[in-house]
């Protein structure tokens, strides 16, 4: 295990989601985040193969809390082509959700440090997310400013 | 032409990209909307590529102007794909422009309505997109609400 691939004395380690973290509480993690059922390991495994597929252009990344097993931090980064700024890139940061159990250790800043690092090694000219006002200051804190704001349509 | 892919009586077609856009001012008409440097044809055909890989899970429409020829209005959307909402997906609206010569004409709203009705004929039980406050009201227009705010990180 490298040391930049490391938190808190490799307590916590940070990388890219694999399909057996669906037995690590990865879908019980996101139901802290919005509306998320329970899903079979055959819509798991199919959606897991869509978005790796994608490549560097989709990833998402867990933290995994190495002594207990389990999945504490999420978030996922995909990279949109555009023709604007010279044909630049854009990182859409998404579905960013620490474990309740572990808020206040970071682990939230090491996610969006880790795609936003994707992001710009990706070429992208920026990364933008959508969050609460309420969320505003940690993303402050991860170097990110306000700009706009986000609208939205449902289906459902 | 069918009447569902026209307005104002045929002088405007509302259809995808091609590749000869380029000539119709595609390129022109974004610099109205941010920066947006001259692209060489083989940027613009490399680009064109890329994204016509994507298929239906990333779609620029534009509205062309059959009298003039040209490219008058144009937008984007993709299709991000989810485990949050039963392995759901959501549509990600970038990059809305009207020429300055036709505002008023309601192309903007045919613009996210054709984008719009993508994302849902996709299966996303959302569609999104980040505005400024300056242009809330028109989005209303078109059937959206606010709901969060948007967080950007430049890296350029």
């Amino acid at each position: 295990m490298q040391s930049n691939n490391s938190t808190e004395g490799d307590t916590f380690h940070i990388r890219k989601l694999e399909i057996s973290d669906k037995e690590k509480g990865f879908i019980e993690l996101l139901k802290q985040l919005t509306v998320c059922d329970s899903v079979t390991d055959e819509k798991f495994k199919e959606r897991f193969e869509e978005i790796t597929k994608y490549g560097d252009e989709h990833i998402i990344c867990v933290i995994e809390d190495v002594k207990s097993g389990k999945i504490v931090a999420t978030g996922s980064v995909f990279i949109e082509k555009k023709f604007v700024r010279n044909c630049g890139k854009a990182g859409h940061i998404e579905d960013v959700v620490v474990d309740s159990s572990t808020r206040g250790m970071q682990l939230g800043k090491k996610i969006v440090e880790y795609l936003a690092n994707h992001a710009y090694s990706m070429g992208c000219y920026k990364v933008i997310l959508d969050c609460t006002e309420g969320n505003r200051a940690f993303y402050e804190k991860c170097g990110f400013k306000k700009k706009e704001i986000q609208m939205v349509k449902y289906f459902v």
